[in-house]
């Protein structure tokens, strides 16, 4: 099988590269390079299957020429700066939303149907159920990541419809582990090994939320490709539990061995558009016998290691 | 209150104006005159209070000279031709979408923070609830007119929790009533003008749909605004009843006296992406106090009266 990878590069989409290969695949990562690593390539650039095409999801004809003789697409690329939305409201609407809208006319420039999409818990806004299934009540939008990231899935649901199309739609909680460069263990992660004595945290430290570690997250999405059939697949993506951001400072605090002063900032939300509880329930891929192997506890070790292995990734994202 | 109505020589919005500019309000339409007719809007021009201003919602800057000064939008500019989706995949997603969003950055930029916005109940896609309220379980796009109108409420509600908006999303069957120039009723009455004989219908004419007369429509939406107030309100807007496209057929044939051969096409769908059965919930307006006026007989009636009466229309718009 040939894959197509939008944002191939990224934390997430490299992670699905070097998985792909190993499964004797062939692969054509699509990354612009901004927000990616090329590092993130260099195992799979030992392997004869891959190609990386640096290019924008934004840029239609480049994109359309990349996707040639690729078979199925994993749309991962998207700008996923949660928190800055309101600071350049096009930014989610372009890159989220118009980027899709690409993806999905190169798909159907070369006769492909076959896509599975990185959506988000953020398009339940505030639900009022926990943990939230994927036929929660119609939600109402809090922020616009989660709104452009909801018109995404409306897109492509029509191209279903429309064209034929057969979709894995895919609501992550936040993803941890190896290659993760922002987020809240990032963050904190930094300011503790610049000030291990203060640590200032968005937010009133008691919103609740759910990750998953992208092994699992990977897992979770082949398996769903493999089993089902059929036109609109959403799944949500996330382990049976969560915890409040305090929980998770105080692991990174054992693990680092520091006892930072704790100075919470911005009230019951991080920020606008902060959902202050994200639990997602997980039974619809649980169904097809999937399980995350990592605690949320777990994966986030697992990425302060990955961290201070790997030094040069907090100098490259700020 | 100055009101600024994009798509305001359209069907509805020439008939809101004309409401505003009764209730002794300032309005500014803003229209492309593409479908929208200035005949619409002959009586709206005696008004000392009206102005019209000829752009396009995809034109940023047009569009935010045009609202200066004006408290309140009605956005219902939008593409709504609800069949041609899959023919020309982007129409939707700009003039629906992209078009919102500009509306939504014109505001911003004019410091204006209300807004109702004409939506559609194609945004459940094809529900499992009827009669279908607001909150139904979260819907799957069926069509790129629904997809493209539930991004823009996305957009709208994020706007509101990003930028402290406040903002009016109506849901409408659809409208039927005086200026109606698109739609079956149109389709049905011209073909049997041309030939009373025969009447080609999409679908197997057992589609349910359900309709709503044009003044009760804005009768709905001017009480929730004077009624409600804060961040994001959702209304269905539809009759407590809803009627077979062969009802509707027979209504017709009724008034205009004649007894067509009917010819059915399509199979159990009209078009792609067309919902066999459309009745929303409407309880929630309901509360407020509203009543439709008319019933959906008695809008198709209307609504073939008003055509026979101004043939004009059924040149200009093909």
């Amino acid at each position: 099988m040939r894959y197509f990878v939008t944002g191939g590069a990224g934390f997430i989409g490299s992670n699905l590269v070097d998985r792909l290969l190993q499964g004797g695949h062939e692969v054509v990562a699509y990354d612009t390079l901004s927000t990616g690593q090329p590092e993130f390539l260099r195992l799979a650039h030992r392997s004869a299957h891959f190609r990386l095409v640096h290019g924008d999801i934004l840029e239609l004809a480049t994109l359309t020429q990349a996707m040639k003789q690729c078979e199925f697409v994993f749309h991962l690329a998207a700008n996923a700066d949660v928190r800055f939305g309101t600071q350049h409201p096009s930014k989610d609407l372009e890159q989220n939303t118009l980027g899709t809208f690409n993806v999905l006319e190169a798909m159907r420039a070369n006769a492909l149907q076959g896509i599975a999409f990185a959506s988000t818990g953020s398009v339940y806004g505030e639900p009022e159920i926990f943990p939230t299934p994927e036929d929660a009540p119609f939600p109402r939008q809090t922020s616009l990541y989660g709104a452009s990231k909801l018109a995404a899935e409306g897109l492509i649901e029509a191209y279903c419809e429309g064209f034929g199309f057969r979709s894995y739609i895919f609501r992550f909680v936040s993803i941890l582990g190896e290659r993760y460069t922002h987020g809240h263990v990032f963050d904190f992660y930094k300011q503790l090994l610049e000030h291990p004595d203060r640590l200032y945290v968005l937010g009133n430290g008691k919103q609740r939320k759910s990750y998953l570690y992208i092994q699992d997250c990977i897992d979770a999405m082949l398996l769903a490709i493999e089993k089902v059939q059929g036109e609109v697949h959403i799944f949500n993506l996330g382990t049976a539990e969560y915890c409040e951001v305090d929980d998770s400072i105080g692991w990174i605090c054992d693990y680092l061995r520091v006892s930072p002063q704790r100075i919470y900032r911005g009230g019951e939300r991080g920020w606008v558009g902060d959902s202050p509880f994200i639990f997602l329930d997980c039974s619809r891929i649980q169904g097809l016998g999937w399980r995350p192997r990592l605690s949320i506890r777990e994966g986030v070790i697992r990425t302060v290691q990955y961290l201070a292995q790997n030094p040069w990734v907090l100098e490259r994202r700020q």
